[in-house]
């Protein structure tokens, strides 16, 4: 079954519009009701980005693959899954529904439509965080999607939760969900100066997995077949 | 495998019933419990509502769909999944059940039978988190069940765990829900006032959600087979 | 594949007491480090016991159906899923695993090897909520491994993993976990004294459940192959 | 399909360090954060640890079967399911991969890279604790894995999420994690002195459980085709 660009784009964009909603939307909520214990508060935001991921990409995968994040779209473009500019429109659509999915956040909880952070998240400790969890998360998915696809929806979603907690930087992991959330100055903001950082860390940590992944199982096709969920494209 | 009728309506009444338990008593039970820290009781409230979903799922759907929600009721019908005398059905057991539901709650935790609840939950901001939380319900329901549909069970608890804590409102996403905790006065309720918000945003929220899902994925049939479970019916 | 009697009764004995192990091991873990925040001991409690489950029913149905609870024997029973001389075999089994867990529990944590508890639960409400109970678990268990049997082992742990919180009592739900509890006086006890209502309940409550479950689908087969999970049994 | 011996040890080792750094580095943010409620750092803890056993034995699984534990290893070898060379080059690799792991965390929370723990974690009922738990992860192990291969994975994290809580010390339940947990001075941190009872009842509950399955379900194979998941492999 073939999804026509349009409509693979308006999955990419709405998709990453709710993943967005979720992570801030869930950090001001944790935040609030915390009553100032920050373990309570990502406790929860953790639970609802895991549980949105599962939703999200369950919900989106079999119309665009529900990438969500332009670190796998580079990845997956790197070893021919998608085509370059097929891929140049996925990071579009990611970045702006993921800054239309902050917007969200803050009407449904009465905050300014765009703030500028001002959560610093800088140091080399940082991005070393970065690297790692992008890492992780594109080992999995390569791995996964191209051995056992129907099960990546539940390996992302339970990598990120892991990583969230395990990495310094609480895993943004996601060049799209960084941009967006230097927008809010709430729970998961970051300070736009420390942006470019992460995003570099992130898309390195992208391609070392990328590398490792077709070293270790070199007896696979290079691309997945589709990444992240098998779905039609007209490539 | 035809279900009769009344077997349908029996399983959307008790299982929506249950429903109301799990969302009312786990938020009795998390609010005396939790010493005043709102993010440990609602932490609580979100867990057993997710995990009730998953069971309440795969138990009631092979029955009636587990709809155990007008909206999704709704939707269904305006694309010929289910008959509207047979949606009517179901809407008026869901309503029944979601109400006994509470007082089951309330004879559980030595609480009156039926409350007036005094939990305001007012102004546009609730009222939208209200139209995007039945949304991302209805596009999760509409997408996961046409397409992979063993999975719905847990897309549609992975969803509303995530809700609970994204949206302003805690996503009730549900009008035989928001009408039953309005009998209630405690952690779970709503002011019978600003029920009627509730409830519009949440049909507006369906409706767009479904007109989203028919253009997204024309080439799938018009309705999912069943929603929200595959379930033999009489129509 | 037959499993001999032998087999299946060391199943139940040994499944029942890790059970056992993990619900009262996790309420002492977990009141000992929450510092007075009863809210957090038992979401401790609850993610342990929840987590339990689905790694024991994984583990023991393929030999003996994986029961680990009286009243889902006997519901068995009721409908010649198993024979009632099996079927006695199976609660004694059940019986001895859950004290000899919970003594385990004690060696672990530095306890006396059995103890008596002082932990009331009395009162119409905790008995009623007992019921509510195990009319929901087994109704979970009756429709679902009728239906989709290798979902039981999660659908039963989501079931009481919501009804830790939503049941005033805590959900016992198990005969053999009531009179093994009785035996601590820690967070998981319950007074000995209160122990003949709890399990009046929680046998009526199953009773019904199966009475409207063979209402409910009356085309499936009077009992479900095997409860929980399918298992080769000698009958 | 054939793993190579070199990309086998590969799997091992860089799943290992990503489990150790999901183990130590979560246990620090949970401690940083939690405000010293231990409770909730360690459901942090569980609940990355947990959630990185689903992802990494769904990534590794495909190539080495995602042992990531001497203990299952020296199991499986008991059985014939892989050579002795073979398991001491799993050995070896695990053991390197988990002190990586450890210092990954250490980089990523600007901590020493290697540091000695002070974290005293001694007396019977500790060593009975780690027996207790071993034992339980390798019947979970041996039954799962020679029964239903796909669900692994989540039967592991499941009990590894339970164990943390119902054994007194936390289950760490494999001898290459307590090796690497020495070398760190946090939240997850075991005293040197302390690591040869461990790894002793850690090795004496994998046996016991391996003799017990033996018994158990005799009509299978001794060995389970491959531990934990399914893998190709040259013996």
């Amino acid at each position: 079954m073939q999804t026509t660009l349009p409509r693979a784009l308006a999955a990419e964009c709405v998709g990453t519009l709710l993943l967005l909603a979720a992570v801030v939307g869930s950090g001001i909520m944790g935040e609030r009701l915390a009553g100032g214990n920050l373990a309570v508060a990502l406790l929860a935001n953790t639970l609802a980005t895991g549980a949105a991921l599962i939703a999200l990409i369950l919900t989106f995968g079999p119309v665009s693959g529900a990438h969500l994040n332009p670190a796998v779209t580079i990845a997956d473009a790197s070893q021919g899954g998608i085509g370059w500019s097929r891929a140049a429109g996925y990071v579009v659509a990611q970045v702006i529904g993921a800054i239309a999915g902050v917007m969200v956040a803050h009407l449904m909880f009465d905050e300014p439509l765009l703030m500028s952070s001002t959560h610093a998240r800088s140091g080399v400790s940082q991005a070393f965080s970065e690297f790692v969890a992008t890492f992780g998360l594109v080992v999995v998915i390569w791995s996964v999607s191209r051995r056992r696809a129907t099960v990546v929806p539940f390996a992302v979603a339970a990598y990120i939760t892991a990583a969230y907690w395990f990495t310094a930087s609480t895993s943004f992991a996601n060049p799209a969900v960084t941009v967006a959330r230097a927008f809010t100055d709430t729970f998961a903001g970051i300070r736009p100066s420390d942006v470019p950082a992460f995003i570099a860390a992130q898309v390195a940590g992208a391609m070392v997995a990328t590398i490792f992944c077709r070293w270790l199982v070199p007896s696979l096709p290079a691309d997945a077949g589709d990444l992240v969920v098998p779905h039609g494209q007209a490539r």
